[in-house]
């Protein structure tokens, strides 16, 4: 499959939303989430390039210290995280064609199909994992980070909210042809978790922000 | 000014995070709040791509050949919003270094800022309203976009209500500043009312899109 996702980095800016505008199935809503957190990501990067070496923030330089590579790994991960979306959607999407005119056929169709829609469902959720860790560095950098950036923090954390709210669609959306309902179940309730605590770290982040930003 | 401004839709996505992510001021978090509203314009062009001349939406073809366009037409003038972003931006940032050593240079230093800033508060506020006129197209698709599609209406519908709260904070950063406080305070009012707006929509049409794609 591999050979067919084409590499989305590497697009212009202006390319990827034409493509994602037309009906090609790469990329979508999935890869979006991916990029979207992965620009939040880089948010979190530029309010430590605008703090890094300052006098004013020199106590508080160990502590972003340790932020700096963490953002700029998790910027390359995300970007690859359109990849790692297409690697479970496009077989998924090719498995709908699979023949079911016999018992044997509709058997076998199934059985790839509860593989694939697994994978489909677990992928997001590793994302939204990976987008919370995103948003505990933000959340670190909206104490830390310099004041001439601070609603770059509020952008970045707004961003990766989002980010998760999608990814959240993409594992209901496979759940719910899932045929183990239990599994089902158990994937959507570390969904909606996962959601629950995006949601509060960026109400906090946001609070904190817009009375830091506006008077 | 203008020709210091890289044309940031001309790069590719990697480029495009990582340039976002270290000091350079453009792009910086204004740019990028267009940019997410430009890929939540496109997956609503493509919701509208996988539902156009289908049989099983035939009666619905009236009102997508009306929003096809629209989306299309806004998606590009969000990718243009990065530029206009910029265009305020950049000479505000380079005013900060104006001399104020004599009582004149600082009166003059005063009046350039005050009108750049208002120039910087008021950019971000036709931003949301253009972004608002996008989630209004997407709740449309919600309802008359393929089925199939629909969590893709959801993903754009919460990067637009991100990249609105995300123009918020680019108003409020700005108004802080001004001297009018009068004029601060109105332009205030209209972030809040567009941000309560775009909420509104965004509950309205993710509670719609949880219930279809959740199971």
């Amino acid at each position: 499959m591999e050979k067919n996702i084409p590499d989305m980095n590497k697009m212009t800016v202006e390319e990827f939303a034409g493509i994602l505008a037309s009906s090609e199935p790469i990329p979508g809503g999935g890869g979006v989430s991916a990029l979207v957190a992965a620009l939040g990501a880089a948010l979190g990067s530029m309010v430590c390039s605008l703090t890094t070496g300052k006098k004013k923030y020199e106590k508080t330089q160990p502590e972003l210290d340790l932020i700096i590579p963490r953002l700029e790994e998790y910027r390359i991960k995300l970007l690859d995280g359109m990849k790692a979306d297409a690697e479970v959607f496009l077989p998924l999407a090719e498995a709908y064609s699979l023949p079911k005119d016999t018992e044997e056929e509709g058997r076998h169709r199934d059985e790839v199909l509860e593989k694939l829609l697994l994978e489909a469902a677990k992928t997001p959720l590793i994302l939204m994992d990976d987008i919370i860790m995103v948003m505990d560095l933000l959340e670190k950098l909206s104490h830390i980070g310099s004041r001439l950036a601070v609603s770059d923090v509020g952008v970045g954390i707004s961003l990766c909210k989002a980010a998760v709210d999608s990814a959240a669609l993409n594992v209901y959306i496979n759940t719910k042809m899932m045929k183990d309902r239990k599994k089902a179940a158990q994937l959507n309730m570390e969904a909606d978790e996962l959601k629950e605590e995006s949601s509060a770290i960026c109400r906090w982040v946001m609070s904190e922000v817009i009375s830091a930003v506006r008077y």
